[in-house]
């Protein structure tokens, strides 16, 4: 498979007849070229994953890791209120990568695009030793309505949008969701908002120096089916919402009060009264 | 290095005093904040930078390998007329690759951020074994007004920004210059432009075929100090401009003519009326 073969087959697998006035060129020229809705910000985040630090390339099918590494993307999207558009993804093939596996990665990607009507408007391609993906989504939200991590305010309820600890008690097997429905429905309500990518601790710790403040959360935590407490806290690659909200705003439906902010070191967790420690998945 | 203390390191190295209200957030949430500009289609493009396969740990430093993986990206930029406006840089970084290392790249990117007012807004880090570095730069261009591949027509004179073959000659350890102002310049006058990063031969075949004509070019072709004719038609990674204008309008100083768009099979090249083999680097 040369450049040229292997980029008209990814122009075969991104083919979308779906009519869209704002990308006036995808795929094929140097750059994409996109005209912005009016009104709107754009939201931009980006992940690696990799083989044999993100997946293992005998426990998972290209059509799962296509599938895993667009939802990242997608999570941040819905952490932010954000409503998914485009993609760019990038591919470094490893020598074992044939074209039936570049093709199993775009199935999996399309599960998610399809679904969410991402289209993928560009990337690179080259070789490697490890299989490397990085999937860039482009978002839209509303203007100045993204939620930010830095806006939690002590008294603000803590909730996240599901039980926590399911992926590592699977084996990161599972297929998260991207809850980009509730992160829209979230935007009128939320004070901070994040999604669970590395552990409730770590990341509810990140909230929390982002916005100044404390927080103190309460058992029971919400733990996934086989689940331990632990995995619950610091598991990671859950994939759902964490978000403060005032207590004179009704949540919106799904989300599973888990504490309250405080005022005391930015940062400093407690469960229970006793402190926590801010521990969970660190890839350095 | 932990995940925390290097994006730390990597907010101090990117820092920036200068003012943009269209900045609304950069690294440390979920997702970077861009308030795009009345009037302006917004610019997409991400290019690999990988170990052993676009460079050699032990023949290049980190503040060259940064520069030269931001001028790819700033180069395609400037193939479509347009002006930079913020990067995303990820990073999978090599158990070999000390924070030293990672402060030299940003020493590298920082050579062309501030000279053409980029900002860095966002990125991922990860490991994995070879050094990966995936480089998405934003570009803003008015509206409409972005240069395609596929206007070249019968009659138009085919032009290059400057001598071809250097980075082969030189062992492809020259810095690129990003041709910003050239391809602004370009934006009235060109009916199709790229960048030239597989060789001249390859990339007029692609322009050709996206554009669905032939093109006739004529010696001399320009040709650096000391490259032959083989590495100016085949060497790749000049990353100077390859463009077409019709003949009634004035070329801007500096492009040099090399030939003229024909009629005929589209992509087919010759020189001098010989076949000419669209043959060029091809990373796959």
């Amino acid at each position: 498979m040369n450049e040229r073969a292997l980029i008209r087959a990814i122009q075969r697998y991104t083919a979308t007849t779906r009519r869209d006035d704002n990308l006036i060129a995808g795929i094929g020229d140097d750059c994409a070229i996109l005209r912005p809705r009016r009104g709107e910000d754009l939201l931009f985040t980006t992940d690696f994953v990799i083989e044999d630090v993100h997946f293992r390339r005998a426990q998972e099918s290209g059509v799962e890791t296509g599938y895993r590494a667009l939802a990242r993307g997608l999570s941040d999207i819905a952490a932010m209120g954000g409503e998914p558009r485009y993609a760019l993804i990038s591919l470094a093939l490893s020598p074992w990568a044939c074209e039936n596996y570049v093709r199993d990665l775009y199935r999996g990607f399309a599960k998610l695009t399809e679904r969410f009507h991402v289209q993928i408007i560009g990337g690179d391609v080259t070789r490697t030793e490890k299989l490397t993906i990085d999937v860039v989504v482009i978002g839209g939200v509303p203007r100045g309505k993204a939620l930010r991590r830095n806006g939690a305010r002590e008294g603000d309820r803590i909730y996240v949008s599901g039980p926590l600890g399911g992926a590592a008690a699977g084996g990161y097997k599972q297929r998260p969701e991207p809850r980009i429905e509730l992160g829209r429905q979230l935007r009128a309500k939320a004070t901070a908002c994040m999604d669970l990518s590395d552990g409730l601790a770590l990341d509810l710790h990140r909230l929390c120096v982002e916005s100044g403040v404390a927080a103190a959360l309460s058992s029971p935590i919400p733990t996934a089916r086989r689940a331990s407490l632990a995995q619950a806290l610091s598991g990671g690659e859950d994939y759902e919402l964490l978000c403060t909200i005032p207590p004179r705003r009704q949540p919106p439906a799904g989300l599973i009060a888990i504490g309250v902010i405080t005022a005391g070191k930015p940062g400093a967790l407690t469960l229970d009264g006793q402190p926590l420690d801010p521990k969970g998945w660190d890839p350095i």
